[in-house]
């Protein structure tokens, strides 16, 4: 959450949770600036679902369901209401899409353009997912793959009017169904979305709890494209799915005891749900590569940064 | 709500409400952004208040208690951790001043200083203001007292280093006790805040509810430094009063059977609150001025455009 001094404003978890009668209201913002996120020539239907979708994504983080989300787009002068419709139609889409709705908004005339919006939702008590809660002997899962979007950006470097690839990079999909599976299984003992990266939440969520992870790299879930793009990078594979962000889907620790019981309840509601490793006591973070362990390190992709 | 493409992400009332259990959720954005809103050289604790002012004044708008805030801030490269230490502290005291929270929030690297917050808030079904509820023959009340900002803002103009006017010009208080006394009493027809000015608010309102008003503008509450400033400036002060936003207090209907018992009902709780005319059927927006009726004019100053 945040690149600039993002300790001064950050949450422990994805979401402020609000007590609110026999719930949790759940509240989170997420901002997209121009240099920081979006390539150029980014279509704006599908800006407009990438701002709804990064913020749906931290509700689904901790088991939430959506209840509505505001969103605020600072504009300058040279974009049309053409533009601004296509941007509202993909981030209407996106809402609709996930059962929820773009309640209003406000819109600023600003330099470049810089839109923001905030989602609230809820959980019950009973069902909330924090980041606190891992403990060393609990496996590690993650949902989907990792790497596509990954994939996507270096695609786009290499080829800058490939319009799949850019419409790959800004589609996030928000594990909402999922993390409400997660969460109404009461079997997870932490949870997160990877925003920046898997290596990075990793880090993250180690800290918070004062354990280390054993990452099983054969074990982590590739999407498609992985292999064939990093290769032709001449670039490893593990650069997109362990030290990439973009790819947004849940970091996920339950017990070992619950663990066959959840990797039931999640496969049978059709949920790639991958067991990727260990919780371990050490603070230290270990990569199983090729039978090796090496060191995981702590670096991820935090935004695209097209103008730097 | 918005400069540009207001009327795509528009809202009907100041917040959105949710309908929750026995209650309304409310839920607000503003963006403020540094071509828009902000004086050059604004202290940054003064630009946090503000921000958090600005959201809170729409909470206030419908009755509503605040829940919390969250909130986004694009940060130019060349910001250091200090003046945005300094703007949260302002973000802060304003939360804490009205018995409330900033939750957490998102930094990212912006080209020019955007900020944006969304508060959170409550109200009882029963007890909700809405814009919509005007009827012919209601009073039209204001909170406290109008031209504050405009006084602010030409005094700046002359003198640009004038701290204590960029204060002023800054320091918004929103209408929450004043709100909340409202939205008890029960006896209010429709409610917004004054964020564009009042002759600006009077023509949405009447646009809402399809009426018309009668202001007299002998009774529009003057602040204190408004007559001296506007003739400084040469100007009449109607244009402090009438078509400068800024003020953020409450435009109050009520039908004139309940108007006595609202008026002692605010005048026990200390909250200078003054009839100011009449809603009337015609679609047609009267000033009375020196015994005479002219046309109030739909005009207002949005924003103060420093950069234009």
């Amino acid at each position: 959450m945040g690149d600039l001094h993002g300790d001064q404003l950050g949450l422990l978890d994805d979401c402020a949770a609000i007590d609110y009668k026999d719930e949790f209201l759940l509240m989170t913002t997420d901002m997209i600036t121009q240099s920081s996120h979006l390539p150029p020539g980014s279509p704006f239907w599908n800006i407009g679902w990438h701002l709804v979708a990064v913020n749906l994504s931290d509700i689904a983080a901790m088991g939430g369901e959506p209840l509505g989300l505001v969103i605020a787009l600072g504009l300058p002068d040279s974009y049309d209401s053409e533009m601004v419709e296509e941007l509202l139609q993909g981030a209407h889409a996106c809402a609709s899409r996930f059962d929820t709705f773009i309640l209003g908004g406000d819109t600023k005339e600003d330099a470049t353009l810089t839109l923001s919006a905030c989602a609230l939702g809820r959980v019950s008590k009973s069902e909330i997912m924090r980041r606190k809660g891992a403990n060393s002997g609990d496996f590690v899962y993650v949902t989907g793959c990792l790497g596509k979007a990954a994939s996507a950006f270096y695609s786009l470097k290499k080829n800058p009017d490939d319009m799949d690839s850019m419409e790959n990079l800004l589609h996030v999909e928000p594990r909402i169904a999922e993390g409400r599976a997660l969460a109404q299984s009461g079997l997870v003992t932490s949870c997160m979305d990877i925003s920046d990266g898997l290596a990075s939440s990793l880090f993250q969520l180690g800290e918070i709890n004062d354990v280390g992870f054993e990452i099983d790299l054969f074990r982590v879930p590739k999407c498609d494209s992985v292999e064939s793009i990093s290769g032709s990078m001449n670039m490893h594979y593990e650069e997109f799915v362990l030290y990439f962000g973009g790819d947004y889907e849940l970091l996920v620790t339950a017990k070992d005891k619950g663990a066959r019981e959840l990797e039931r309840v999640m496969s049978q509601q059709d949920i790639r749900f991958s067991q990727i490793g260990r919780v371990v006591e050490s603070r230290r973070n270990t990569l199983i590569k090729d039978g090796m362990s090496t060191s995981l390190e702590n670096r991820g992709y935090e935004h695209f940064r097209w103008n730097k």
